[in-house]
């Protein structure tokens, strides 16, 4: 069943909520502080039964300078200058195992897919990147981690991890810089907008039913977790709902999309409970690029699955031709 | 937590159930009967964004004549002969999208992904392959339909079609005939196994967390679907459990492993409710060529997933080489 | 909880959705398709312990010539001419036992209780009439099998089974041809309003908690089987969504109720999740013949249960008087 | 799946639990006490469109003198002697309404249906018979009511209405006192065996899946209600287990079992969570007269469901020839 | 997540049903009733491991005489006159044990915490206090004995207990009666409201996510336990509607709320399904005294918790000052 | 329903697993090292509306010298020495607020409640202590936080906090170092047994329904979390079982108690899924102290709830008395 408004209000529906008012100085910020540790790229090839593709482990330096891991997968012996795909984890995800996600690849692209610190151990995909930060008493999962603080914050460190990942791409000597995508799906699609909103000079964009979009309304129309974190937390710390709600505006999709100009694909699925609907066209409607929305009326947060693969190949494949 | 017998006894297990004494002859006709039609098998390449596979779309005849599909998968311009991996779906699935599974392929491998009749429309993976054939009242699902008799169970269609499925993949241009194995998960194992009592000169059986294996057993140790088809068929059609029961014999894996000769890996998840541990060891114990367990005691009924994956690449690995 | 609409606006609300434009061509071709055949009307006494009702087995051509069956009871040595209740079974289920549902011949009436093909395996009555004909890939039930097209849709063989079940009850010994009713609940009261838009003279037409009816927006309301069935299937093939709806569109039951003239009462309950009351309103609404309501506020799908028994007795009980 | 010990234990399961010693002065003089008071049995025709049978209401004092209705059916005009099936209803259900279980008076019985008091406002069938005694705290439901202690136990009270429902069966002008049997299932079953433990010269006794027996056991086996109110209470009131199992070893059909002479029947599910298969062959193995068990391994707790009623028809039919 | 209007629409909410015409009468014959009988305040102290309090059994005479019980606690050695806090239970809850709620008195008040009558066995705290009065047939639970008649509803016995319980509170020999507070959460929220519109002079009410308001639109837009129990009982008996509801009229919180002046504290879980928000601002809306609102946005029945506690105890605080 | 073995079965149960060689060792050193930093004991009084106690927010420097909080509550104006019952959290709670937990201080002991590191976000009871470690991918929650090592794990660093929260407790003006007990439930339990093994001369420990013992065996024998989290880490890494059981049997209960000599009290309910009675009497029978067990038969995790209070109260009464 549908799970949000009808499709006619979705359509037009955006979020009334303001970044705050140092969102884009919170960011430079923290990129600027990131950037002061060297990106410390290391790729070391990998045996595997993979004939058609090389791949490779990938480790950079995230926030804080510590290590975040990602495999890259090109087509076989292919020298470059090739595109890159940039792809970000759906929540409690990682990287996964070498054999997993070779369709990137396997289609001509450059294929870096990153792990989500601390996560990759509850999902399908394994990660192999620790968070070495704590935190104060948190929820489980992730969300509420730090939330008290847009500085400690969890999702800060990710965001700029997702950053460094686009610059690590950009680094790779197969790599043509000007031709960097970023993609995910949930969690990893709202990365990919942040990303979006906090790169240049990205070639495109995209988020398949994307997590992190207006939050304040996500918590408010949806039971499922992982957005349940958080009024299961504030459900216990009841006076800090004004600090938390800040803190989660400074990593919210719509508030990246606002910042964005790549062109960008969205998928949503009308029956998905995890990202509502509304949430996601909240964020596609504020995006300031040129932008296209793959719409499923009978899906769930699979969404298009297999065939917004398709699609994003299909958007992307210009990239290959070098434009 | 464990959902069965403990692992000593697992070890141990063996069903006591005989096969029905027309066993092989019931098979032998079946398979005289498909095989008084031409395999009719066609390849016809496919358009895809994959560079460093080609893909083909393969139909060939299985049972009653009725065209049956598959993707062919292999190396770009491999012109053989390639082993071949003749691959089973789970229940409800069928071969999937040309974008999915690249995995075989991209190790090197020919790689030809069946579709199960009917099925296909409830899974991760569509599928494009009717079942001509009607049936008796049936429990929702495909285990009850036909039950009533072994010449009219579904099964019996689908066994059928898997074995003219490895007579299609010794038959395409680019096989070496002598190099073909049989691999699948859940409802794809059990057909493993069903090919592996029935073909001879098969050159490997990979069979993970097989269903279909005593089945007399697990629709008394599991409520999980879709075994729970069989009781809640027979707790409608109370007075005949005993017809059911002697058709489930023929199709029962235990008894198509105690007819099979070529080297096999199984695997197992000792906490998987959907294919109880003891019916899959059941299967194992059974087998009566050279075997392999891979018991995984914290998994449920995805098994080892990519380890799985990894473990069968390895086994089959000397295909590769000629072996 | 109430589950759809508040009770002002379901009373005006109508379904926004017109009938394909060639519906009674459609319907009119099918029909005269299975009329080719004879309508081999087989009528056999059953040996029960039931003494004041005679019952017999009953079984005419359905869809394709294939044979339907029905139980027919009738008070203990009435040599008619009565008037007859056709009944059509719920989803799931079959004409039953034959010690089950006496009560309409105890009331007085011939009451034959037509099964629905296929089905009859997965609810609390059984059935006994198979569906010889097979389906393209389908979700588990009956919902999707052949959904690709009107013409191979499983609902067209079940109703034109339920018309020609009408026209088997009008050829009974027993019966006065032109006091006969439809009657049924859920699927069985959608098959009513089927039979009521194709079948003239019809006395009256009970339909309690009619399925079937506006599908293409109960799809969207309710996450409850059988309707979930449909966009389980369509979240499959997920590029099939216009056909699918087009084939739905040539069953529903408001397209049937808008071309009825029969008297007709429904029911229906405001907590009932199964069947939405927005879309037993919209075919109740869309009625072309005199009509009348039970609204049960409290009630779930089990609508009014024996009160609409009793109130379907009261309806019905001039037909015993000859009117 | 199997819910109890394997069968082969089930047939020659007993309980080790002894009867308390005044088990049978417990009884006496609870049914002394209540026939202190007359039986005050009333029979009033009901008008109904039921054509084939005639049905009273009928109204007996039971426990206290409190009045206890029930139906009465007879095939229309039958001027007896008729052999009486007197039925005790499934916990939280009454004797239901007068259109519904017409198969016994159909099958040429007179047929006594009685309300349990309170009942009757949670299951299918509707109550209207008060329980005109209220209790100690209690767990939602009616095990747990005055279990404190055996003189004010709700079971107390149902068991006697029940002796005395079969007590006004045989006074009825249309009965044959000398045929009289009992038949219930569920709570039902265990009603039936209560009477047959308590009251002289029944024909036969019928108990399907019979509820309230070995109920020390039950309380540990399963989690299902209605046993489970049971542990709920002891769960609050946790230093009250001795008392609470000395007042249930009371109305064990266990020991009614022990002291029931009368020919019976009985039937279980061996798949059955609420009344477990072991609790129900505890009361058959204990069962002091002749007797007989329909086992369905694939049945929960709807047992044989409509073949148990055939069964039951065919156990009886003796009755209908005078037997 | 949002389980009823938006806050906006809350705020401003009001309940369309006017109270009976007779509720005030209906009150004032119930509670003159009691009041023929006299009070009986018993109070006993009670050994415990608690040394800062004093604590002691009260037992005093409700609805028809019947004894029903209370815990007193005090602060150690305290002579009075002391401000008094009268607790209503949560439903399925008693008094509980002498170890618990021990905060009330430990910060100054005496603390009269009131069983509700046949409650205690359902939920965390125990109760001692039998409901000496039967019923007809009743769904589980409390909250449709009796409910066929205002006179002989559950909660008219229950309403009359607690206004009786402030009567004994005033009567205690430590208490100052011009300072008596009722409070309570739930259920005993509910009754802290039928309180303080049927006692005059009370010094304050605490109403923390009240039950037992605005019953007629709670039935409709809650599945939630104990409101389900309403339609849970109107499923089964479906004529008696109209009776119902008239009766749930006269124990509806918006009615007493309409008819109290004391200063009042409500409190409310947006996020509550069991006390829908808009039950609970109906009857805030309606409180013709003095009034406040704690909204918890995050939270469901749970409310705020020990903040509703903290809240509670300043709100009450001026009462310690003999204000 | 019983979870777990028969009681005659867990009388005897004993783990069969052996601790670790150098298990002393380690929690030698782990304990050394954080003694090399200072206790850091800072206790302030806080302003609580409680006027019978007095309330302390204390800080002590627990593992790595990170600052953990308790509260400290003790009779109003007790000057000391007095015995200290020092508490530990049930999992996802910390604390608490000041106007829980009175019961201890209200019978005349200091009760210090320590907070859970990182917990307090997820249960009724909030916590303020951060953990300001990170840790390798793990699963939503704390059961798997740097599990694949014991140097790195969770609950290496809770095990120290509790070590040093008895220490603190010691160490208070108001206390007698001589008269120290440990208390908890479940996850607290837990830590109350690691206490009773590391600390020498405590006077008592109580452990309820303890979490974290004979961990190997319950993550086998229960689906519940929080084990759960193991099993569900490992389906992921599926390679690590050797190492994650490794890690688990550092923290287990069971080679604590073996290593606990103060007198013991334990209780355990026989219907508890969270902590199954197999796991608990392991703990309990491999207790090398006096040692007592309380049996819950109709309990689940809430064990004997106030009755485990009562009894904890008696157990240590003659604390009271300087005993």
């Amino acid at each position: 069943m549908y799970v949000d408004l009808p499709l006619d209000r979705l359509l037009e529906y955006r979020a009334d909520t303001a970044a705050p008012a140092d969102f884009a100085e919170f960011w430079e910020e923290s990129l600027a502080e990131a950037r002061t540790r060297p990106l410390g790229l290391r790729v070391t090839a990998v045996d595997t039964p993979v004939r058609t593709l090389d791949i490779h482990d990938v480790v950079f330096n995230g926030y804080g300078g510590h290590p975040v891991r990602a495999w890259l997968r090109t087509p076989k012996g292919a020298a470059g200058p090739l595109p890159v795909v940039v792809e970000f984890p759906g929540y409690g995800n990682g990287r996964g195992d070498v054999l997993e996600s070779l369709e990137w690849a396997s289609a001509g692209f450059a294929h870096l897919s990153m792990d989500a610190r601390g996560q990759g151990a509850a999902g399908s995909r394994a990660g192999a990147t620790p968070d070495p930060v704590g935190s104060d008493p948190a929820f489980p999962g992730y969300m509420t981690r730090g939330i008290e603080d847009p500085a400690t914050y969890y999702y800060r460190r990710v965001v700029v991890d997702a950053v460094r990942a686009v610059e690590a791409a950009r680094a790779l000597g197969v790599a043509d810089p000007a031709r960097v995508a970023v993609f995910g799906g949930s969690q990893g699609g709202g990365l990919a907008l942040a990303a979006a909103g906090l790169v240049d000079g990205l070639a495109a964009v995209v988020s398949c039913v994307p997590f992190l979009c207006h939050i304040d309304r996500a918590i408010t129309v949806t039971d499922s977790h992982p957005y349940a974190e958080i009024p299961r937390y504030l459900a216990v710390h009841r006076t800090r709902a004004g600090a938390v709600l800040r803190t989660l505006s400074y990593v919210d999709g719509v508030h990246f999309a606002a910042r964005a100009h790549a062109p960008a694909l969205f998928t949503v699925g009308l029956m998905d409970p995890v990202c509502p609907p509304s949430t996601v066209f909240a964020a596609h409607n504020a995006y300031a690029g040129p932008k296209d929305m793959l719409v499923w009326p009978y899906n769930g947060h699979e969404g298009g699955g297999v065939e917004d693969l398709r699609a994003a190949l299909a958007f992307l494949a210009p990239l290959l031709d070098g434009k």
